[in-house]
């Protein structure tokens, strides 16, 4: 994905960049009013970490993870369980479940639209599909190769919308590059969108007194981790380490309906670290693994890993090991309660993807 | 319109405030599930900000404005003339308006939807009327009375709706209390939402990569004055003070797509004053009179204050002056440049809603 939106970016950079300094340079408002989309939305840039001298975007090798030179009696944080946060939320919804089917002879379904063989979107439909079957809400699937038309994914989608069977939609992303994504997703039945990924769902999700149908899965995770570990979010200082639409964004919003003060930091952000020292909770969405170390964090600070970087190991079956932002090693000396990476933020998105799959059926049978 | 906002919060506070105890101390999971939006979205407060004792809401006596205790030799500022600005703006707006005239026949049309009989909502809408016709832009107008049903406000933006005569529908607001704000403004058609306040708009000024039909005036005209005066955002840490659906949040997504690093404070933020004095630019837009005083301020800083809040003035014909959220008289002491209020964001507003109505006229017309 990071690929396909870096050569993305890279070709907008170089024709906006052009524009853009034409524009700034003369100043002139008939280039302004003509070209006024690119000069007054900013130019598009990619989202490319340029790591700190200091912080290397890996740690340094004797602190790699290793259980033999790791020494656990510097611990001080505690370790937020996602993964038994996400196991109850999952029985919840089981119990939930079963409880609408002797009711009223229905259950909730979820429709993943798969384009394309890429193995981590496998792996991520799988888990998606058997959470499903394990807390018997129906699950549909429609693979389609990497070649396929735009035509066609929509028209999946399509029949998926008018499918009184299915009460959430998810296409996995990245799709192919020849597609639009933006199309796709519009195309969503809002009321099916449990994704929150629908401009109406997101523009909903940022303004003050209007309320979304869905929120987008690893935010909600994200609030029901702090919220589950009785942190108090009101009024504290939030740093929020990336503004990817799915993840980075909408917990920034998120975060301010719970009337955190919120700071984004991103890749064009002088001192991350700085900003990301200040803060009372920590929320690293920047895909950068160990781009956090120990050094940016505040004393006590709460932190939320969302990152699940492949990083090269030979020793493991696979080739990789997952690893979040954070430098976990290091973090856990500093912070007061952290997530790891895997059996964090991971769990309680696939968790919240059930949820809002089930409130979806409930909104559509009117059971409550 | 504070008065109607607060009375709607408080009676929410109480609401949910004691619901989300309940959910809160138990932590039960099927109330979590339950009552999942009001969990997850976070509590519906009143913004209600709370001077710090250091920082009262007004300046002392001695440094209100007055030509005569104000010493001009202490200003370090330079003034950004939001007038000049916006007076070039809807220069080259008229000169467009008559080449699509003179070449296609047609005009631009904005629709003005004014329900009750506030005397600042009047005045508003002569002001953007008057500005209108001097740009040759075609103005359309419906007063309703403050008793009117709902249904007769949607009946007129509808009717405005099917017009190919209007490209642009503005809803005067604070609308009466009975009426359902939300339902109202998503009534207008994306294609005429020249005040971007659609949920797709902003979900679309919010997301990467998605273009929003339109962008919010104020938010706008705030950018438009830091682009022409030759200020550069990428990378700049700036604080956006406050967070209205018009103007705090909408400003603050925009800046973020300029590649700033945005922290967003608000009436629950913890030492305001700190967050505002690290910015390199700050745009203020609580709605205090004089909230953001010289100490808030980094020296150099670059000030854009969105603030009009009238303030009693027994000297002044009307009873009062309007004044800003900065304290116009220490900031310029500290800052580099400064909006002043009025003749700041203020004109600049009323020139990004001609600008936009511009924009939707030669789109539907495919006039470039």
């Amino acid at each position: 994905m990071m690929m396909l939106m870096m050569r993305k970016g890279s070709r907008n950079l170089w024709r906006k960049m052009g524009l853009k300094q034409i524009l700034y340079s003369t100043n002139s408002l008939s280039d302004t009013l003509v070209n006024n989309s690119v000069r007054v939305l900013g130019p598009d840039l990619p989202e490319i970490w340029i790591p700190n001298p200091s912080s290397p975007s890996r740690p340094p090798p004797n602190i790699r993870r290793s259980p033999f030179i790791f020494n656990r009696q510097e611990q001080t944080a505690a370790v937020i369980d996602g993964k038994m946060m996400a196991d109850e939320i999952r029985s919840e919804i089981a119990n939930e479940v079963s409880r609408m089917k002797n009711s009223i002879g229905k259950v909730p379904g979820l429709a993943v639209v798969l384009v394309g063989e890429r193995k981590d979107s496998q792996i991520y439909v799988r888990k998606k599909i058997a959470a499903c079957e394990e807390v018997g809400i129906m699950s549909f699937m429609t693979e389609l190769p990497k070649d396929c038309t735009e035509v066609q994914v929509l028209d999946a989608v399509s029949s998926y919308n008018l499918d009184p069977a299915v009460h959430g939609i998810l296409v996995q992303l990245p799709l192919p590059q020849h597609m639009n994504e933006e199309k796709i997703l519009n195309d969503v039945s809002l009321e099916k969108d449990v994704d929150g990924f629908h401009p109406v769902n997101m523009g909903n999700l940022a303004m003050t007194g209007r309320d979304p149908l869905f929120i987008p899965c690893t935010p909600k995770g994200c609030i029901e981790l702090l919220l589950r570990s009785n942190v108090e979010i009101m009024g504290k200082k939030v740093a929020v380490i990336g503004r990817s639409n799915i993840a980075g964004l909408p917990t920034s919003l998120l975060l301010q309906r719970h009337h955190a003060t919120v700071s984004v930091v991103h890749a064009f952000t002088k001192n991350p670290e700085k900003i990301t020292r200040e803060a009372d909770i920590v929320i690293s969405a920047a895909g950068v693994a160990n781009l956090v170390r120990g050094h940016w964090l505040k004393p006590g600070a709460i932190v939320i890993d969302v990152g699940t970087n492949p990083v090269e190991d030979p020793d493991s079956e696979s080739g990789y090991t997952l690893t979040g932002d954070v430098c976990y090693e290091e973090a856990i000396k500093v912070a007061s309660a952290i997530t790891p990476v895997p059996g964090g933020v991971g769990p309680m998105t696939i968790a919240m993807l059930l949820s809002n799959t089930l409130d979806s059926a409930k909104r559509a049978y009117r059971f409550s």
